[in-house]
């Protein structure tokens, strides 16, 4: 019988597969054929999309012999709406569901831990078509739901958060978060209420001033509390931001998100932004005299309103320009913004924890480090449209909620409605290593264990082993054959047991000093904390009964 | 139940996983682990080894954000021997097997045919690490039983090919071929004996001058025979090669390969060699005073002593060169070659069906066009030597004809001898696929189909196709569950019998008159031509006899 080898990576190849299975299986409810598209994308269809410029240093860049250009695609959006675009021309060969899963490319800046952000990985992307919104917005759900089993059967606490579309695009979408001190995105859900958000979408729901003096103990409350700068500038240099924020902050709890809901072109990724600035007012294509640049002050609602007005009407008191500036506060255009384009006031402090919860009165806000696992988009026609994914459709059926209808050579065509949905399969397999390892080892779920049983046979107990683990891998009665590698290796019986901790399979099962006494069991289960003696007669059943807990 | 979606690439999926899954079985009983190395590859670790200038345009090359210079892999021996040598430092761990299963690249000039020539492909590669060199001649015979077993099992009629080792290197090598007028090599065959070589290596016996007029009925025989010339030149543009040959002959006959083993530079690719040339004698880097430029004579044996005397004696009397060359034959370096290094004579032109076989007195020789699926390479130390791929050993085992010796620190250490194995994933598809289908549509060995069995019901009988569909898929006896689809979309059963057709299942099973009146289904297999009604009773046994030999 097959055992893992000690090279170890056939056991990640087994997790692997199994993942992709259990994956498969998912796609197949939602009636998703498999395909494979190829690792190579064109620069032109990409520019097609205005997404080449977006993506920037990201992309792997190359040319052929023939001196065309392509990138190793970090996504498929572009290719699958290409194919479809010229395989389906009527309504009546949708709805459409396509997967795939195979390796992406993205030159990461800084690569991390291994599987959980690496420059080449494997992830599952599905994409639907739809002829109408409300089929795709049904669509959204179902690929929701299917998500949501999926992760149920990986036994993981993950988080559902509304997110932001990013580059990817589209109007809804939302993330499958594992909770984990590695992680690298922040997720906020709330104590009491089921509010679970990114951190780039979250709010909380302002403190009234009148409380904040039990928040902020070491400064007077309301318009005395005391304020400090941080600057900022936006990616075309132009704009210098500063933003006035409580001193009991740091510049380190400034939520760039937040000040991009006003300043979308804010450069969220400079250590300092003073040195782009002045070298702006240096640069001889922006004369001062002829155009005033922008100043934008972004005011902190904690600090309230008396001292906005401080700042317009006697702008001398604040540090309103960088020291060694060589302009003057009049040569400039200052902006002066207290609350969000919503008209709730204006909150430039990332969410902490124990702040308010935005959806429910009682609640607070927890923040956790998360790694991303899943993402699921809803597109719309951002790509059918350019890439003139369209599907011819009887005039009949315009009513239906359709988003954009256009006539060409007399037929009635609309833009496909598409989503896109995507799993990381290696992150999950790093993600899902970290999250259960302990001090001894691995410690798979069984849904992509390796292996869900580990027979091991003490000296000279071979031959017993192989009945015992006969029985297990037959089908029987209403169990099914357990996946099971029996360790036959030639190694000692301690340095077995060792390794079984550190491959981590779910249930152990040993022939020691109980066989030969008693012709019992010894059935471990590690992540139960379980040690059990279990005659042969029972133990398909037992396993079978911890394993439906794994 | 599930059924190919009329996508058409689901099926394509299934018959990858299938084929991989028996890749799987195989490389299993070699006692291999899988495992998956990244497609990109470094351009530095590729110049260690002398391979990048060697693959030249083949490569995909590109650099990242920081101007590390990467490939895209064609192949991964460079990566997997960096890893071993880092990994693995005794003896003790060898043998080693491992291999993967991904996708490939190189920037082919002229991709076609689809699966068969692509510029991104998937191939198998298994990698073999021993420590003497009869333990890697042992695996490398080991690899090639498993080679044949896997592709009887497909049921090819395949051809082993010795085979040169080409850009990878290494003394020993052989090459799995399909038959195929859509293929790309010619394999040489024998008649009567068991001799099969790829074109590259295969010689034909010369056939002796007094029975050259049987073949060559329009000249005078010997060395009357008329004479004709091609023109080549080496890839360093230094020598011009005359190739003197019968005129019954054209110059699409010339053995390029035959030449290279007496001029290993010889630019095998040109459509005419002459413009080269003149530009070399222009050139001011080739005064032609300081330096005789070579020109190499290849006389076919054909010709006869006397035509290669006359040839050295009276060159005045042939066009030894081109006409309106600017130097004289004086200023040349004239050689002349007759034989082989082996002392044979030299054959200059193609073997041609009815040659005679080099390795039986009575066979002859017959070419067939052929795709290449798979290909061994034992390659001794070309990679571990250059990359440390080492091993300490004791020196007790120093005399079992170890390759290299070499004392590092004090310990024994030797370079593991290597060896390679690749498979075509993606080109035995396309190759199966086009080799098997007939006019009806495809017809795939039930080893790869995507399902071995559909089960096919005329109107009103989907709820008896599922109890016909269950009685298959069970285990029951010695017969194993059958890999079945039930076609229970709500197209017609017409087109269903078209598309199942144009599928190509092993086997279909028909619901249809017979059922009705005597519950016989109906089993057609279009490989052998057969359609027979079936008891229920008897189906599972019917089906399993019929997939036995498909």
């Amino acid at each position: 019988m097959a055992t893992p080898s000690s090279f170890g990576q056939a056991t990640c190849d087994r997790v692997q597969k199994k993942l992709e299975n259990l994956i498969d299986k998912y796609m197949s409810q939602l009636g998703a054929s498999k395909l494979s598209l190829s690792s190579i994308s064109s620069q032109a269809l990409w520019r097609r999309t205005d997404r080449f410029q977006g993506y920037g240093k990201q992309l792997f860049r190359f040319t052929d012999r023939k001196d065309i250009s392509y990138i190793l695609a970090p996504t498929h959006e572009e290719e699958i709406t290409k194919l479809v675009a010229k395989t389906v021309q009527s309504y009546k060969n949708l709805p459409l569901r396509v997967y795939q899963i195979g390796r992406k490319y993205r030159d990461e800046i800084r690569p991390r831990h291994g599987l959980l952000r690496s420059r080449e990985f494997v992830m599952k992307d599905l994409y639907t078509f739809d002829y109408s919104l409300p089929l795709a917005l049904k669509a959204y759900e179902e690929a929701r739901a299917a998500y949501s089993r999926l992760f149920d059967e990986l036994k993981l606490p993950y988080l559902v958060a509304e997110a932001s579309s990013g580059d990817i695009g589209g109007d809804i979408s939302h993330e499958y978060h594992l909770p984990s001190s590695i992680g690298e995105d922040n997720v906020i859900s709330c104590t009491d209420c089921s509010y679970v958000a990114n951190e780039e979408l979250a709010a909380a729901r302002p403190i009234p001033l009148q409380d904040q003096s039990s928040t902020e103990n070491n400064n007077a409350k309301g318009d005395n509390i005391q304020a400090q700068v941080w600057r900022g500038i936006s990616k075309d240099r132009k704009t210098l931001v500063n933003v006035w924020y409580p001193a009991s902050f740091a510049d380190a709890d400034i939520n760039t998100h937040a000040l991009k809901s006003v300043l979308p072109g804010l450069d969220s990724g400079l250590e300092d932004a003073l040195p782009l600035w002045h070298s702006t007012l240096n640069s001889s294509t922006f004369s001062i005299g002829d155009q005033r640049l922008p100043l934008l002050n972004i005011i902190d609602y904690r600090l309230g309103q008396h001292f906005a007005n401080s700042l317009k009407t006697e702008p001398g008191q604040f540090p309103m320009l960088p020291q060694q500036t060589p302009v003057e506060l009049s040569q400039l255009d200052a902006q002066y913004i207290t609350s969000l384009t919503s008209g709730e006031p204006f909150n430039t402090i990332r969410i902490h924890d124990g702040d308010y919860c935005p959806h429910c009165t009682s609640g607070k806000l927890k923040v956790q480090k998360a790694i991303e696992l899943g993402h699921t988009f809803h597109l719309g026609t951002k790509y059918s449209d350019p890439l003139g994914a369209h599907v011819q459709i009887p005039s009949a059926m315009i009513e239906e909620g359709l988003a954009i209808v256009t006539n060409s050579v007399g037929n009635l065509t609309v833009a496909m409605q598409m989503g896109c949905h995507g799993i990381g399969v290696s992150r999950i397999i790093g993600a899902v290593a970290d999250h259960l390892a302990d001090e001894r080892g691995l410690n798979w779920p069984r849904a992509i264990a390796p292996f869900e049983v580990v027979v091991i046979p003490s000296t000279d107990m071979d031959e017993d082993a192989r009945t015992v683990s006969h029985s297990l891998t037959e089908a029987s009665g209403t169990f099914a054959p357990i996946d099971l590698a029996l360790d036959d290796r030639t190694a000692s019986f301690a340095w077995k047991m060792k390794d079984a901790d550190l491959v981590g399979y779910p249930v152990i099962v040993v022939l020691g000093r109980g066989w030969t006494s008693d012709r019992l069991c010894e059935v471990q289960c590690r992540q139960l904390g379980l040690t059990e003696s279990i005659p042969l007669d029972h133990l398909q059943e037992h396993i079978n009964k911890l394993l439906s807990r794994l």
